[in-house]
């Protein structure tokens, strides 16, 4: 059985200018980087504006467990399957993070033969996007220190920096750190850390913004410390954001690539899916839909929070409006959500894929609560047996939506041809999205909704602080914000030992933070990661060149 | 008067495969980053082995000044003033480093009429090298604190990392850091810090490797901790290396530019002038020499550091013979040598100019002691008197050598045909390059040469530990490395106020250090800066874009 770089090694890329002509666009308006990937100048993108949309479609999943689901194959897949069909399509979806790379082993973007490519650009520097997101944000941190040297005319309490430094990499020596020892030529000595470049607001800011001037003005909202009387300072205050900006002019021009099929893919944007949203950029999704006829793309986790903030976050901001959503499950994953041990996935199980449907069920019901019409995409594995694949069909049956069997992996875009053409139907049929609440509604009221109406939960927990800080938000005119959950992505549930459907859980908030220059509150229930670490063995000790200097141990 | 980016602006970029063809750089081996600058891809390169060299021809300089000499300006001048004149003419340059522009103002590469461009891209993200230098680097980084972290099996001694973490940012906070503090799951808490990224050994690594096998090999042997019985810990101990040149792949390719008359020039690699070398990359000069016949190249600061570090590290590695050497020299410069202030260099001081020739003399000597014939060209401001050029030429007569007038600043390549020519002739008669001592010196005695035989100290003190530590570095194999100075630049001497050209002074050596990857000893006489910091008002705060989505505020 080749793996997923054999396969993609072995398929021909054509050249950019013919990917590019499938959606019309002209070579004058791809910005070459290297001979198979580019970008889409500015230019040309604004020049789009006041075309009609194309039809958008979600991919999103069930819970994740360690079976894996494939989101991200079945996009492909989906992709591949409209393309056959004769549809001008186009995928959607997010940007590596390098330095995770060199922990555990890289990603395709896909698998089997529903890839993207080409994979080593794309788990390396790919167009350069993160790094130059990593050098917007450390201009800012070191401008913050250096104003603070210089006489903190703007009275920053040092203390109360919330601007961490970001680098791509999985370092947890830097988490926690103290700065500006060896005496007075370095500054004032504080505590601070580094996060994991994903993480950063500037990557989310990057993604909501359908231009430099929208960018620029986000990252100017951004706060980046408090005063002694709690005022924020703001990124506007230390003057960075025009030079972040021009930093990141090149990053926000969308890239494009190919999957193994010759389907046009925008792989652009990678925020954090727990302390931002997890989505493809804006600029990348509306890009695609003036150019192509179906956008496919995708969020990140489960329904439950890739699907919730993509409606609720993206879709709001860009004013977007899915017209189907694709909820991809498997057997194993929903054996496991019905309670079967990974190591026993191997044999049949019809009883437990029945009592893990019931988390499909939920996610079902919850895409239909925005409005969006919902076609289950079973991802065939070759475990899987006729009688478990026919449980799932029931299942949705009885939710009043179809389940359709995809074996994109071993077939490419011709195992999902059922699956492109109820896709394609359904986005002929009426579609009526609507965020699952309204701006004006009060930001604790936003959480309780969520919290409810998405996780069936009976009791949304906040001691006094954060209810007060939710309340100071609102006073300082942020109400209107949406929330973006920082959960386990494991559970409905804060806890991730709770599969399946749990109902009248309790969910208890932490901390809440404002991203003012994203523009949403983050609500973390739970501990949240935003500096990984390597594990015993990194897979950077087997990462290298071989004889012929292909590399190898990356996948 | 137009600034340099209003010029450089103004005149329409030729494209990539033209500028390739005058080197018969076939277009298959471009690798293009946008429609401004390529790479030449490895197997290109590596095909041309066998080839015959052109002639390099390095671009040197008289002690610096704030008045500034203009050697970039020159070198790209003579460059365009060969191809007038019909010769195959190449321009190999370095890189710059990002993180400095946002502290003083970004610099052109070159100035007026004689610039090599893109110039905002190769002042921002160009094409990914530093940035792929900056996660080569702290990958390993990481990977150390990771090996500790995990019961550190290697027994590192962990007051005795030497291996910091490097960013591309100009931020003094960074300088000196504790790291893995906030209890066991982020480890070991230990003193460290960050340096810029140029003065990575990673860095050097790259500009002195002639391939991918090469690359690996000097990073394999970066020595990046001791123990506690003092023996070395290298990067192939922690098992970086593969993943660093994976990650390295790609920018050890050169990149291919253009000057503003369509002469190719290749920019690439940019090691810190001090704590390393200070040139253009190995195998972007090898690159041009084999496809072009002339070749020019500069290196940094004035000649007792710049040209003897090309010669006694750069030419000695790779196996380099320069045909020509050009001292470039300024009225202004030769002027504040004899000690006139800056405020004062509008007016006519001819004997100024004489005193300030002693500067001039001992550098054409020094050239001409490496067996490299000479020609100093003037660079010419308006404010020159014909008086005072004709100083100049008298004291390069006296030495033998010839003075030629430039003025490729306001004139370009037309500026430059005289030199063009003298150049040109100089490569048709004798050189017999050598470098200043032979690899089995001892390396004290190396270190006693250089101070005696160029910059003239009477004498180098260093105390017991010093010379202790050069014994050790003998005794474990590093004695045939090359020395590698990092002493002020504006002074033979290592008093930076010591202008002209001083005798018999005492050179202190303050501190040794093993550069065990990139294969040279850095001898630090003085203060030595690896993280520089912003002013008080960084030119960040004035970068932006304007209405027109032009950058503005960068140079």
């Amino acid at each position: 059985m080749p793996t997923d770089i054999e396969i993609a090694r072995a398929v021909p890329l054509r050249p950019m200018p013919e990917i590019a002509a499938k959606l019309e666009i002209p070579e004058d308006a791809l910005i070459p980087y290297g001979c198979d990937k580019a970008k889409i100048d500015a230019a040309f993108i604004a020049g789009l504006n006041g075309r009609e949309n194309g039809h958008l479609i979600l991919v999103t999943a069930i819970s994740p467990t360690p079976a894996g689901e494939g989101k991200t194959t079945t996009t492909v897949g989906l992709g591949d399957g409209l393309s056959r069909l004769g549809k001008r399509a186009a995928i959607c979806i997010r940007e590596a993070s390098l330095g995770p790379n060199f922990g555990m082993k890289g990603g395709a973007a896909g698998g089997g033969h529903a890839q993207i490519v080409p994979m080593e650009a794309m788990n390396l520097h790919f167009t350069g996007d993160f790094h130059a997101i990593t050098s917007a944000h450390n201009l800012l941190a070191a401008m913050i220190d250096n104003h603070i040297y210089w006489g903190n005319s703007l009275e920053i309490d040092e203390r109360r920096v919330t601007w961490k430094r970001v680098v791509d990499m999985n370092d947890r020596a830097l988490r926690d750190i103290v700065v500006s020892l060896g005496g007075v030529k370095n500054g004032f000595p504080r505590q601070s850390g580094f996060d994991i470049t994903v993480a950063s607001e500037v990557m989310a800011c990057l993604c909501l913004s359908r231009d430099l001037t929208e960018l620029e003005d986000r990252l100017s909202r951004i706060i980046v410390a408090y005063r002694r009387d709690r005022s924020p300072v703001t990124c506007a205050d230390i003057g960075a954001q025009g030079a972040m900006v021009v930093l990141l002019k090149d990053a926000l021009q969308p890239n494009l690539v190919q999957t193994l099929e010759g389907t046009p893919a925008f792989v652009h944007g990678g925020p954090f899916a727990n302390i931002a949203h997890g989505c493809n950029s804006v600029i990348a999704t509306q890009t695609a839909l003036k150019l192509a006829d179906y956008v496919v793309t995708e969020a990140g986790f489960g329904a439950d929070l890739g699907a919730e903030k993509f409606f609720d976050i993206k879709c709001r901001k860009a004013g977007l409006a899915p017209s189907a959503a694709v909820l991809v499950a498997t057997v194993r994953a929903l054996k496991m959500n019905g309670g079967v041990a990974k190591s026993d996935l191997g044999a049949e199980n019809v009883a437990a894929v029945q009592k893990g449907c019931a988390n499909l069920d939920r996610h079902i019901a919850n895409t239909k609560a925005f409005g969006v019409p919902v076609v289950v995409a079973i991802n065939h594995f070759t475990t899987d047996t006729e009688a478990e694949i026919e449980a799932i069909r029931q299942a949705a049956r009885a939710q009043g939506v179809e389940a359709v069997l995809c074996t994109h992996w071993a077939e490419g875009g011709a195992g999902t041809l059922e699956l492109a053409q109820k896709v394609a139907n359904l986005c002929e049929g009426p579609s009526s999205f609507a965020p699952l609440y309204p701006d004006e509604m009060g930001l604790f009221d936003k959480i309780d909704t969520i919290a409810r109406r998405i996780y069936h939960a009976g009791e949304v927990i906040a001691d006094k602080t954060i209810r007060a800080q939710l309340r100071e938000y609102e006073a300082a005119g942020y109400g209107d914000l949406p929330i973006c959950m920082a959960k386990t992505q494991y559970s409905f549930s804060s806890d991730p030992q709770l599969l399946g459907a749990p109902e009248g859980h309790t969910l208890p908030i932490r901390e809440v933070r404002l991203s003012a220059g994203a523009g949403f509150v983050v609500v973390i229930c739970g501990e949240i990661m935003t500096m990984p670490g390597l594990p015993r063995h990194p897979a950077a000790e087997k990462i290298g060149l071989d004889g012929d200097g292909q590399i190898t141990g990356l996948f």
